[in-house]
């Protein structure tokens, strides 16, 4: 039987999602809890991967055992079981058919840059230090919007076949001195969030000339500038048909 | 010469604002940090005292100094002098009848509960496992509001003379599993928001079968319920006519 839940952590003690020889990551944590609760060796397959130091709110997650569970009690377990950095929630059964990462139709990422040292923050935020023109930023979103391919914005060592992705949408709230980022697509590839922003932050401090549709339209992944850093990144969902 | 300015903090290692012997308070790191920036003693006086494990994100602050201050240079250099979970900002020139407490018109509080493990709200919010009734809470919310006696809601060794506060405003917002409690008021006293807070609780749990209103009125500390912990608590703003 196969079950489906959410997952959401606080990455910043992890070497990412995925499990990784000599490191500790969420997923592993994840199997190893999930084996001692149901009695035997778990692999659990989530919707996103998201790399070291970025946080979720609500990434998907699927795993296949022979036993009927009481979801609100494997829950429950689970829970009590996984550090305080890592939760599940809304643990149901799901069709065989049904994949975590095969089955999600969008992704959803949100990204916050603060203007001014900020505590209550501190491994949640960007703190970045320049001026910046909004103006020129937010004129930038649009060109995100709709299917590109990503590749200036794609980090090597992806893995990907393609770096095509569908943008459904991008946004950009301001308040007071902190900033946050929205993006939804059906994909991401990799480090493409935390590269969009990294270069919107170039654009508005005028460190980079070029617009964004021009780095997007170059193919040229030498275009896109800095990398934000991890912390400021939150996997907020990832979105199913049937879930 | 007295200056003014925001502090925001993480409480959550600390034993609140206030200098206390043998314990790390906020109050003291801001004064160790001015002194070695402005080269002689400072005492800095807070708008309000949070507890141990409170945050604020606004708090207010004055302090006096011969010299005449570079405002920015001056925040730049105690927010490089002071640890992660504390900064200042918005450091201004203010007339030397101004006072960070006595100034103060208004003080405004969040408590964030959740009603799942989240872990991006680690020491952050107060994890509550119980069924709460919400219409039943939220019809106590009027009964705060004005000018009341909260010596039920005053925990004991509070110093204060009067337990008398006009309450402006309180809310309920709800997001999922998540409930964020606002309160703004002229003054607050001893652990009054976690009192109320606690009440709440009590009351949509079915703990407490008196209203809210019932326990105002009875002026009988021993009525008032649980405490709610510090760690849900932030004091979001201090209000002035001034700044």
């Amino acid at each position: 039987m196969r079950y489906f839940c959410r997952v959401a952590y606080d990455g910043t003690r992890y070497n990412g999602w995925q499990v990784q020889p000599d490191a500790p990551s969420v997923q592993q944590h994840l199997e190893e809890k999930a084996a001692i609760v149901l009695r035997h060796p778990v692999a659990v397959t989530g919707g996103g991967r998201t790399d070291a130091g970025v946080h979720a709110e609500a990434q998907g997650m699927h795993f296949d055992t022979g036993e009927k569970l009481d979801c609100y009690r494997f829950a429950g377990s689970m829970n009590a079981l996984l550090p305080d950095d890592i939760a599940i929630f809304n643990v149901q059964s799901v069709d065989d058919s049904f994949h975590a990462r095969y089955s999600a139709i969008r992704r959803s990422y949100r990204y916050r840059i603060c203007f001014r040292k900020m505590p209550l923050l501190v491994d949640r935020a960007w703190h970045v230090k320049y001026d910046i023109d909004w103006g020129l930023v937010m004129i930038q979103l649009p060109a995100l919007l709709g299917k590109h391919d990503f590749t200036p914005f794609c980090a090597a060592g992806s893995g990907s076949a393609t770096a095509i992705c569908t943008v459904f949408s991008a946004a950009i709230e301001r308040d007071g001195d902190l900033v946050v980022f929205s993006i939804e697509a059906n994909r991401f590839v990799y480090k493409m969030v935390r590269s969009i922003v990294g270069t919107l932050v170039d654009i508005g401090r005028g460190m980079q000339t070029l617009t964004l549709k021009q780095i997007l339209k170059s193919g040229d992944r030498s275009l896109a500038g800095t990398t934000a850093p991890s912390s400021g990144l939150v996997l907020t969902s990832v979105g199913y048909k049937e879930v």
